[in-house]
């Protein structure tokens, strides 16, 4: 058992305590465009108990099921809860693959500090998920664009009323075969510009992936979908300053006065999740942009130069009046990488140039280097083998 | 069955419905001094299903035991929960009472609408908790500054990873005998004001209760009593806007040059919480300040202005420097109104007037009026009859 990497408490998560109950009624995967996101369960869950003093209990892969709780506890009244998304993928030989699950490790540990939950052993967690991915290895969808979605999940158990650190958490992962996110595929997306409502803020905990972020932009985004746009673009402060779009990070492109393309994308500080796609997008671009590395994007030939900097609402429409606008996408685990062709603002729509084919070119490019290295078609040290 | 009121789904809250299971083995309510707040269940909660399209489900009043949760439940992941903090008192002559549960249950339906959640008719659930509050009649503690703890609660229980309004919830009411809210009593509390974290912002959900603006605090709380404060003072913004205390709201007051005493809360807008001690407060302020109505605070004989303002860490600092700083406390249902002797800044303590028993004397008249009437021992329509 490895316990390296990050402080555990007294009884880290041991892989060799896994337990490991088949379920008796497997059931079948449904056909790839039947598949509504999240919506499927498979036949396994991962569920490991923890509490203060005792540590983390023997993990147990058992048949999916609900859960029992008590009507007080944390979660359900406080919202301690938080999550990661991650996909499993099959490449051609048929074996299954995690995208940079390190990067998740990562980010559920700075989680779990913030929110008062207990570290988890990232490498031991890892094995454990594979562990899972394995049992229900069948639920892969191998269609093109389709994959094993992954929720490792941790919510607060503890019962009692008084608001304080959760003193027993339940640690847990879920899976649900994906088709690709939008029913509608690669078309691209138009975004709502809230003045309005707000994701996040300074000294918030914009930048976790806590429920929290989520629940307030449910209502939102109904009204937004009512007016015609898919997700909202969530704005902040008086300037109108660009964070995310719906639950994906922001990118924007620009063409230079040299020639260039700039790609930017806001600074994470205590605003923006720190998605694995995007950064992702930026270590392409970075190395693309960097002369003294041999590797360039396949398909986009153009210079690049990479910027996290904060965006206005005026630049934009700035650069989209003066012809300097070049793409806008998201990026996020479960959609990879969206283009968006038009922002409500302000009572008006500005339209986003998204090229022939409904996506930008370094859109197009990048979108094909990371499926590309997510299924393995693509070597790289991203695609970790189950 | 009323109706009216709130716009309810087909399938309103029905009492003539409701269902009640005795708890075959019933237990007994703790001596309060070994009561520790929200830790205590009591022999029942009442739970109403609701999906969309047929409404809600036939009330139950049953045996307190845990929820069953599909692990992919809206709250689980999204946070989909809000609450309400109510108490039952009992009267000299035994009676059980509530205090403005219709303020509740307005709060309670401002939420569900900004949570994508059903309005429930809040008639019929103040019915409902009446009958959960009488099935439990004998869990009401009677020592003083005692009442039995009340917890109406919805949460989003459609299983499923898309992030969109939960088409079922569980409405549910558990119970928890409370002593004084603090340990030590009515002894006056320190505050951390915050320079780093942030409670809620512009375009936010502040001020409502939902469970996600409290996971956040949670940390920061810890890191506040380890330096030996009792709450965190929440600041907003660059110039140090005061807005909550923990999870109380804020009043401080203001002796004026013309000899009258101001008293200040910040205003709603959307990031107060608008509690019901709060408006209690304010009701009585505003009435005692009011020279065309006889009412006056009991023991407090000075002359009031009340104002609804923005209050900035420099009025503070300034007020407390030349002396016009009064008093600061803080209201809420499960403390009712504590003062603050201290409040720690930029590596400083800024030490507040309380007078001489730890409680300002307009605190003390406010806590006695609010207190007497909750109990019956004042006559208010504020007291409701269970």
């Amino acid at each position: 058992m490895s316990s390296t990497g990050t402080s555990t408490p007294a009884g880290g998560l041991d892989l060799s305590l896994l337990k490991i109950t088949r379920n008796p009624a497997p059931g079948v995967l449904p056909p790839s465009n039947t598949l509504v996101f999240g919506q499927t369960p498979t036949d396994h869950m991962l569920t490991v108990e923890w509490n203060l003093g005792t540590g983390f209990e023997a993990p147990e892969i058992k048949p999916y099921g609900p859960l029992s709780l008590d009507p007080s506890a944390s979660v359900l009244h406080y919202s301690t809860t938080m999550f990661e998304g991650m996909k499993a993928y099959k490449d051609k030989n048929g074996v299954a693959r995690l995208f940079r699950p390190n990067k998740n490790m990562e980010r559920f540990n700075d989680g779990a500090a913030r929110m008062g939950f207990p570290a988890v052993d990232g490498e031991v967690f890892t094995e454990l998920i594979k562990k899972l991915v394995d049992v229900d290895e069948h639920w892969i969808p191998t269609d093109p664009g389709c994959s094993l979605y992954i929720r490792p999940t941790m919510i607060g158990t503890k019962a009692g009323l008084g608001v304080t650190a959760s003193t027993s958490v339940l640690l847990y992962v879920i899976l649900s075969p994906a088709g690709p996110y939008y029913a509608s595929g690669r078309k691209p997306i138009s975004l709502l510009a809230s003045t309005e409502h707000t994701r996040a803020f300074p000294g918030g905990t914009g930048n976790r992936k806590f429920g929290l972020n989520y629940a307030g932009g449910i209502v939102p985004q109904t009204q937004a979908a009512k007016l015609g746009y898919n997700q909202i673009l969530w704005l902040l402060g008086e300037r109108h300053m660009l964070t995310e779009v719906g639950m994906m990070n922001l990118f924007v492109s620009f063409r230079r006065p040299d020639g260039t393309v700039e790609l930017v994308t806001p600074p994470l500080a205590d605003l923006i999740l720190p998605g694995v796609t995007r950064d992702s997008v930026l270590c392409l671009a970075r190395a693309h942009a960097d002369p003294t590395t041999p590797f360039r994007i396949a398909g986009f030939p153009e210079k690049l130069v990479v910027s996290e900097r904060e965006l206005y609402m005026s630049d934009l429409v700035a650069a989209q009046a003066n012809g300097t606008l070049a793409e806008i996408f998201g990026t996020g685990t479960a959609a990879i990488l969206l283009a968006v062709e038009r922002i409500g603002y302000m009572n008006s729509d500005l339209k986003i140039p998204t090229g022939a084919d409904g996506m930008g070119p370094l859109a197009t490019a990048l979108l094909r280097e990371i499926e590309g290295r997510q299924i393995g078609e693509i070597e790289s040290e991203w695609s970790v083998i189950v």
